[in-house]
């Protein structure tokens, strides 16, 4: 059996990323002085991880024939590390060495006819298997989540853009690649992807497609779907791919089915993916607002303005302070505007009336582009996006020390929102109260903005009690998600449904177009072997 | 049995739109002059329609229950009126007085439970039904083209918006409302849906949905798609409406499904749409190529640089000559912004930078917002609007005197476009030297570019021989669908699949997916009632 390729190999097993990109030390007594002053009564004692080579992951179930043998890991550490995402349920379930639903075979296919040889095998021994990317789901969307023998497809050694084309701005990508290893292969041709999740460096393109992954841009190309040109797709009725189009209006789009179809109805092994020339102007302001209503109204006001700015993000009060160490009374807005074709100024200074109009300030404005310097002060946007990578990472910090630190995210109409805002931070703050005694914070921004609606992303810190966060976590998150289904909400906007979202999915989703996705799966996966759990099949 | 509403009164039952919309005498006598200097040799002699009374139309084959038949019509011309669509093909057979699959019954519910007790009757007698909104389908989608009887679902009255929330800017709006009734009932509010296609009059938003029909918008919202929110859909397994919802992720799109379903999954009764406010702010450019290519590639550069104008319409020499009345040498491209919300300029002035770039000449511009008249002459612009309106008026007439006026259309990449262009150029002109001797044009233009492609839209211009017009058109069609599916087109970028196109899109289609809509479709309309032949259901 082979080894595990070098990625695997520095990856964390139990918490986000790579050991190497772990918080120093000082940072780590940086952020747990600054929660201890928070949270005072809070128990801050650290629990490692525990070695994994000595929790007793179980033996492997099941066997694969000798013509797969050479593609399979069944190393403890290995099938471990692929046991969940990195949800902070999951990274609490590694630190207390739960080693529930650990697959028995991690496969990495080299070629494609790899993945059609593997559901081959699957869907004759019956065997369930979890396509894999990054494994960055936060949503249990990777984890074996039911009874017997489980095999974890990890694409990532299917890796490489294998075609550019450069007056189209496309390229045919396989679905294993990552973000970085993605955006070099692509950077000699003078083009970019741009799709920059907060798990850029620890997601892959298949895992995007497969998720409808939420990326960089604001407005317009808010999900991976919007770049998406074509794509290629393995299931065991057969391989299909669509044709590579700009446009087309033959019938419901191919693509649309398997875009969110989350492994449960066949593994994309390639795409062609729609590309960008790297932007030469780019200029962001940031503005605060009194009143979060203001704030609000302004973003409204952009998203329906027809600019369709690269970034809009605003942040609410507690966000700003805990995460842009910036206080403001109502908001911060963060505009930017980028193009590779044509200065931007045009652009920025009409959001920016609208931010006036909506009685807003721009507290500063940097301009990218010709390597200004910027006039004001921009530090509140910068320690947003530093904080940002970082955050997975303080994450697993706090979750080591008994903090519950978990985010959701969701959309809602204009007109829904307040009230939908209202119920949902309810909703949360009660169950912190409940659960954690009442020593949390809600906090709120928006990742994307559309002509109807906003796209609110929540942060909960809250002091857990060790040994009980991964339940306590789980009542928030039921209460929650409860609550934004009640109000109209999506269970996801960009995280996907995987195991966790279900019973908001089902609740959401029209009963007619899911017996069609029970029908689809049918036959597409006679066997049912894909993913089970997710999406269509039983809970 | 009722009597038909009003509108289906005033409706040509043979060709497009109104008796009183029809060219007048003399409009139609300049045509005729016009054409007969074109082709010399032409027999312009004009075959009247025939008095469908006349006809023989045959009596209905199927009783509706008696709940039903306060509903129903099995007026003759009524149901001549709804055997088809408005393709040259449809027009033709009609003034030929071919009675070829006249429905049996037209059915007009009042209100959507009226739909689920037709589908419900339909589905216990077996009765195919087929879902007509403004009947303007140009692919046999209306066409009940299958043995024994066949019921038409005419959406017509379910006409209202019921609901706008001007706050999201969006609507509800039932399924059988035509573009005027719906702009008419949006106007107070001061909203628009700017959905404009070259059917806006005789079209319904049930229809547009259902075939995925494209608007106004050169980029951006190129089809109904992207201004729809959410959807409600009865189909014989039940009722389902997705969630308003400005953006999700969870799942593959329920909407996605059913828009292009073509009335083969479910009949849609009512849908939130997205909607703007009214523009303020109009430019418009009228500019000139010496080289087709050089035109090409300008407008290329303008799909890709994220400018998104309203308008980007390459006419080339021929489209230009016949439609706008302007000879250019290589292409007359115009280009259009408008905004609600700001001045264009610097969005027109970086477009026309663009175009000199490419060696383009600005021949006029044009600012709609200020009143302003104008600089330069823009009776292109002018010229080719005004025709556009009256094409299929214009194209009846001349189907009465054997001409053969036809349109087709596709998208691809820009990569691919050249050789597709010259390819799909030169099947259609072989098949008309072929079929009619080589007296022909045929004319190019893009209604639509997307930064990976342009989406061409051809017009054929042929001599035909009476009583023969239909089978060479349908050679000639047979031809450029052959070369559009062998050189990476797709068979429809916004006309749909109906029935005419099945054998192009039935090739492009990956077969898995194939596969998941037939299931799909197995479970919605488990009795195959839904608008047989479309899409999945045999040929």
């Amino acid at each position: 059996m082979s080894d595990a390729p070098r990625t695997a190999r520095t990856r964390s097993w139990w918490g986000w990323g790579t050991e190497a990109g772990r918080l120093t030390a000082a940072e780590t007594a940086d952020l747990v002085t600054r929660v201890a002053g928070l949270l005072p009564d809070h128990d801050l004692t650290d629990h490692a991880p525990p070695d994994p080579r000595a929790l007793g992951v179980p033996e492997p179930r099941v066997a694969p024939p000798a013509s797969l043998a050479g593609l399979c890991s069944t190393d403890p550490v290995d099938r471990l590390a692929h046991a969940r995402g990195k949800a902070f349920r999951d990274v609490v379930r590694n630190l207390q060495g739960d080693t529930a639903h650990v697959p028995d075979l991690v496969v990495r296919p080299r070629t494609e006819q790899d993945v059609v040889d593997v559901l081959d095998w699957c869907t004759s021994s019956g065997t369930p298997v979890v396509p894999y990317g990054g494994g960055s789901s936060v949503v249990g969307g990777v984890e074996p989540r039911f009874e017997g023998p489980a095999v974890t497809l990890d694409m990532a050694r299917l890796d490489r853009v294998l075609e550019v084309d450069p007056v189209s701005r496309a390229a045919r990508v396989q679905a294993g690649a990552y973000g970085p290893a993605l955006e070099d292969q692509l950077r000699p041709h003078g083009l970019t992807l741009r799709h920059f999740p907060q798990s850029f460096e620890f997601s892959t393109l298949g895992g995007w497609l497969a998720t409808r992954a939420g990326g960089h841009f604001a407005t317009l190309a808010t999900h991976i779907d919007d770049l998406t040109e074509s794509m290629r797709v393995v299931s065991p009725a057969g391989v299909g791919e669509s044709r590579r189009l700009p446009g087309s209006g033959a019938g419901p789009s191919p693509d649309r089915m398997f875009l969110g179809s989350e492994g449960a109805l066949g593994v994309i092994t390639e795409a062609w993916m729609r590309l960008q020339q790297r932007p030469a102007w780019q200029r962001t302001a940031t503005t605060t607002f009194a009143s979060y209503d203001a704030a609000v109204a302004a973003s409204r006001a952009i998203a329906q303005a027809g600019l369709y700015p690269a970034n809009c993000r605003l942040l609410d009060p507690a966000e700003a302070m805990i995460n842009a160490g910036t206080a403001v009374g109502g908001g911060l807005l963060i505009i930017a505007f980028e193009s590779a074709d044509h200065p931007v100024d045009a652009w920025l200074d009409r959001a920016l009336e609208l931010v006036t109009d909506h009685g807003g300030e721009v507290l500063a404005t940097r301009d990218r582009s010709a390597g200004d310097p910027g006039h004001g002060d921009d530090d509140a946007s910068r320690a947003w996006r530093s904080a940002f990578i970082r955050m997975p990472y303080q994450r697993d910090e706090l979750a080591r020390r008994s903090m519950i630190v978990e985010t959701f995210e969701t959309a809602c109409t204009w007109d829904a929102f307040p009230t939908f805002h209202a119920a949902v931070t309810a909703a949360a703050q009660e169950a912190i109260a409940k659960v954690c005694g009442g020593q949390g914070v809600v906090t709120c921004r928006f990742t994307h903005v559309y002509p109807d609606g906003p796209a609110p992303y929540y942060g909960v810190y809250a002091g857990g009690r060790w040994g009980s966060t991964r339940a306590q976590w789980d009542e928030i998150k039921a209460a929650v998600s409860a609550a934004i289904v009640d109000h109209d909400g999506t269970i996801t906007h960009h995280h996907a449904v995987g195991r966790d979202h279900r019973p908001g999915y089902d609740a959401q989703r029209p009963e007619p177009f899911a017996a069609a996705l029970r029908a689809a799966k049918a036959a597409l996966d006679p066997a049912g072997i894909l993913n089970p759990g997710v999406l269509v099949s039983p809970r």
